[in-house]
């Protein structure tokens, strides 16, 4: 339909395509935002771009507790004023920072990177859960929070973890009150992640 | 809080920050892109980087039209199989990307790039209305279509466009059927902007 030597918006119509497959938008979304960014294209722009390389080559996962850093060593576990024994175990990052925003917690974290499943084939090797038994002792830690998902997965999860870690005497504490059944920790809001983070009970 | 010598994961809360400023999304959604992203960080991640700094740098404004584009002339203008003698002109490149989905104009387009509006002072010299009347000579054309959105400021901008237009005796006309008073053309589905744009009536 060109004629040759045409150019054509090749590069304009892959980032609206690439940007319509992220998690939330579709082709239309992404249009306004391709767009959006476009008439700022010196400013906000090549700022994106910049930052998204820069993100995408510096950031990795925490050796420690396996949290998004752009360090060896993320902050929260570089932090002295948090070694206090407690270690909080999560499903993925996104659960991470959600306890983050409730504030309510001033240990460590231990991120699983997803949860136990037979039908998924995913075991224990493949979810930091011999780190996680690591760190007992090597951290000296005298309590450990499920933070788990109210799913079957997360709490088949947080029943093998509190098999595993049953001889080392240390005490095992889960949320309580607040988790809706069948709900998902990223999507709670933050007064309620507080509330079952202060009400944790014995497993 | 963190200990001299801490990296912390500043550009990440950048990026952040910096995404949950684009159109449609907020903080929420903005770090799921964010998580969503850093997984994919050797793939997904640094293309979209790449794709952007790409576009931030190649795109510009077609000369011809306003259209968004990678080349001094868009696609659009360049293909001699649209060169019609219909401009249809529109309020920005939204709209063109709109009527473009509809597939049912075969012309150029002219991208006024706003409406006219007393309040926010812009005036014909801020829309690219010059360079529309000097387009009606210079290429022949025999019709140009108002697709402007049927707000106050659209239809006054069309009724604008009309009178400076009047003594080049070209045929004016505007969108018809469909078009709902008080909407927005980007927000129109397909097939209602194809059946305004078939049943457009003298302006």
């Amino acid at each position: 339909m060109h004629s040759p030597g045409d150019k054509d918006n090749g590069e304009i119509e892959a980032l609206i395509q690439m940007m319509s497959r992220l998690p939330g938008l579709g082709p239309r979304s992404a249009r306004r935002i391709v767009l959006h960014l476009i008439r700022r294209r010196a400013g906000q722009m090549a700022q994106l771009a910049t930052l998204l390389a820069s993100v995408a080559e510096s950031s990795r996962e925490c050796l420690a507790c396996g949290n998004v850093t752009q360090s060896d060593i993320c902050p929260i576990c570089q932090d002295p004023s948090r070694a206090t024994g407690e270690i909080c175990v999560v499903t993925d990052v996104a659960d991470l920072w959600a306890l983050e925003r409730g504030r309510a917690f001033r240990g460590r974290y231990h991120v699983l990177g997803g949860s136990l499943s037979a039908l998924d084939e995913i075991g224990p090797e493949d979810l930091r859960i011999p780190e996680l038994i690591n760190r007992i002792t090597d951290e000296n830690v005298t309590e450990v929070i499920l933070a788990l998902s109210a799913t079957v997965e997360g709490q088949t999860t947080a029943h093998y973890i509190a098999d595993a870690l049953a001889p080392t005497q240390v005490a095992i504490t889960g949320l309580a009150q607040g988790v809706p059944i069948g709900g998902e920790l990223d999507y709670l809001d933050d007064g309620t992640i507080t509330a079952a983070l202060r009400a944790r009970r014995k497993f």
